[in-house]
């Protein structure tokens, strides 16, 4: 095994001029949440896996008793429209622990993904805010400045500044490096919380996604799944306020 | 010396369809005392010594006053029944310090694995409860669902999303990456609390291994090793207790 | 991408027994405010940036919405008069994050400056002194003997015994490194008090450098930036001091 | 560079059947304060320098104002009488930083050593007590049996599981990979409190060494420093008692 190891699961499929999508785990796993979201709602197929000596030693159990090591993930789709363009998505378990590893993974991935041709990269993730949203905004990020003006159309947000760290992780490195190859690239930031895992937040990047790629995708799942994340946030919130409330008397209970 | 290194103690042995059976440091040391009992039991002997740049930079020194550069363990057995398979058996003083230092071993691992035919593991660990328990199960995962149903019968227990965060280290590594090379592989987990070495888990997983081997194991030893942690455990519990139930007094000797 | 990556932008600049000047990011920035100033004073010319596998996995985002990944930068300046030289300097986002990094970067960096026929070094940087300074010394480090001489004649300051912990980073290894290399090095440590970025050391630093290399420097940009950290440090004491004085009302507060 | 590099000075010198002598920082810095001593008691000569990417990125200032690479330095010394045996000594001031820079650099060392048919090798270090010890004893590990014996008739000290960790760094792992080498090895570890640099435990180290090698050395620096340090440890003795007697007292100051 190779430091970085791909295996392919079958033939190799054939894609035209594919656009390769990126959401793997980070803040309120926004960018992981929209891309599964996406792969199970246009069907996707998966045609390799990417295992990484950066990942940890680890293997996760399936529900039928059987192993899986810990590994990212490629799918592809071909176009059903004529507006629409064959996609290659990635997701997985982990992103490279190691500054190192995170550097050789990426690189590895803009490989494969230069072998099917792919001249255009857009990375999903979060933009932790530390407190709550009511409308998560979508921020932006771009290769080009000709693709700032686009992206903008499509209701992605850019405020100057921000994120002030930048972006760490993935997909920050998949635009920076894939930039030196002439590969073309845009990053979108849901606006998170950042405490729980945001189907909110997962959502409102793939409106902006559906946008910027003529794709159709149905949302319900996810709606129903932010649902969810509310009641447990509010469940949370009540505990938290009772406590806030109540010093004296959990003197006496004491 | 390579970054893993194997050292062949005189003629490399001839075995037929071994069986590689794994038990390294880990929660309670189930695994290491499980392989170490067996190897005692049966009369195992010892073929190979691997090194790796990965283990801490250290001697042990042996009672005569000799030092030990720390190691992992090759033993052979062979066959004495029909019923029975030739076995490789694992041990050692450490796992890898870093991610990428126990993927390196465990390939490593597998290269010798499959110089002698081995086409099936089993790796012994333990499943850490953070609680007593009375009588310890058996935890199992495999490469294979058909797998799963034979081990079943030997008493090895399945209990879906446990443990939630899947096998860490060797035990769960030989397992995935002998996949990808066709090995199949078993991994047995005796619950334990994890706050000392816990012999008496390590006999619930031999039981299970036994029956999944045709394996005649004498556990008197380990069971008496169980009885000493027990009254250990016990004196622990107790001034435990003590510190417990008298914090007025210890005020008056403050 | 290499483990160090150096992208040169255009052609290589032709220069004449050129000086390496580095001022990268460290205690007080003191450094790195000297080359940036220095760079922007004498229109320097970027012409080669540098990316590596050991800096953080991030890109920063700049006012128009587009991407960076993490750098160094060379810039290159040609003498105006006789007595000058010409100069490549060195700044940057990050030095290497691991011990390693830092080695293979600075290597990398005397590779690239022996090309142009380096002989001679200067590194900047701070020396953290944990309180405050009204008129920061410049401490001084050389390669050679003779160079001490020299440096004491434009202001630098020798110290016996400081900084007592050497110098640590890049300003320290380029100057270690050089020497095997028998190129000529000079480390200028500007006294800081190392809680913030300090522009009125780094004003210090290139009094000195200035002597030293017949630089005429405008260093009234640094004048107003070191006037409006001397604002904010006296508001951060402010509040300390208030903090102080009332612990007695902050308890009626509470 | 290399990961490991040695820089030689001048010639190498020829050396007959020559015997390395190890002491680098470690607890209470015993092993490097003895042998640092034995290079200036035999006036040892300086012939090789050896960098190396694992140890901190950092010069260190000399009282000249000129700079020193962080760094291991080799000794060689030619016995005057006929018992006596040539010698290469070893000092610095690091070990690696790293587990696999540990091994890489012990592994460059016994090249080195075995360049000049070194076939034995003495290290030197202390025994953390974690407590005060009046007359320390010089604890002993080997990897031969028969040099057990030969030790204990020089004074050295073998304790059943002492020390139960073993020996961590390069004067353990010396005698380990050495011993792959087929070269012999002991491990003087003098008994210290490990609370501050020990001379006096260093003085016993060399006294046993002294025996072992056939070398006189004039211990009366060693026994100077031992009297200073055992000032400032009584001074530090001094204080702490104060501060236990008088906690009334202190709150009138406060």
């Amino acid at each position: 095994m190779e430091y970085v190891t791909i295996k392919w699961l079958g033939r190799k499929p054939k894609l035209v001029n594919p656009i390769l999508i990126e959401g793997l785990p980070g803040i309120g796993n926004v960018g992981k949440l929209a891309v599964e979201h996406l792969i199970d709602s246009i069907g996707a197929k998966k045609f390799a896996e990417l295992y990484c000596k950066d990942f940890p030693p680890q293997v996760f159990i399936n529900p039928d008793g059987t192993i899986e090591l810990v590994k990212n993930e490629f799918y592809y789709w071909k176009a059903k429209k004529k507006e629409q363009r064959d996609l290659i998505l990635l997701t997985g378990d982990y992103q490279g622990l190691s500054s190192q590893g995170q550097y050789e993974l990426v690189e590895k991935i803009l490989d494969l993904a230069e072998q099917f041709g792919v001249k255009e990269i857009f990375t999903l993730g979060g933009y932790g805010l530390g407190h709550e949203v009511d409308k998560p905004s979508v921020l932006c990020a771009t290769t080009d400045k000709d693709l700032v003006k686009t992206m903008k159309k499509y209701g992605a947000v850019f405020r100057k500044n921000e994120p002030g760290g930048g972006i760490v992780g993935a997909s920050g490195l998949l635009l920076g490096l894939g930039r030196l190859r002439d590969i073309k690239g845009v990053c979108f930031m849901g606006e998170t919380p950042g405490y729980l895992v945001d189907p909110k937040s997962a959502k409102e990047v793939l409106k902006v996604l559906m946008r910027a790629t003529n794709l159709e995708v149905d949302l319900t799942a996810l709606e129903d799944k932010a649902k969810e994340i509310e009641q447990i946030a509010q469940q949370l919130r009540d505990i938290e306020a009772q406590a806030m409330e109540k010093p004296e008397d959990l003197k006496y209970i004491g």
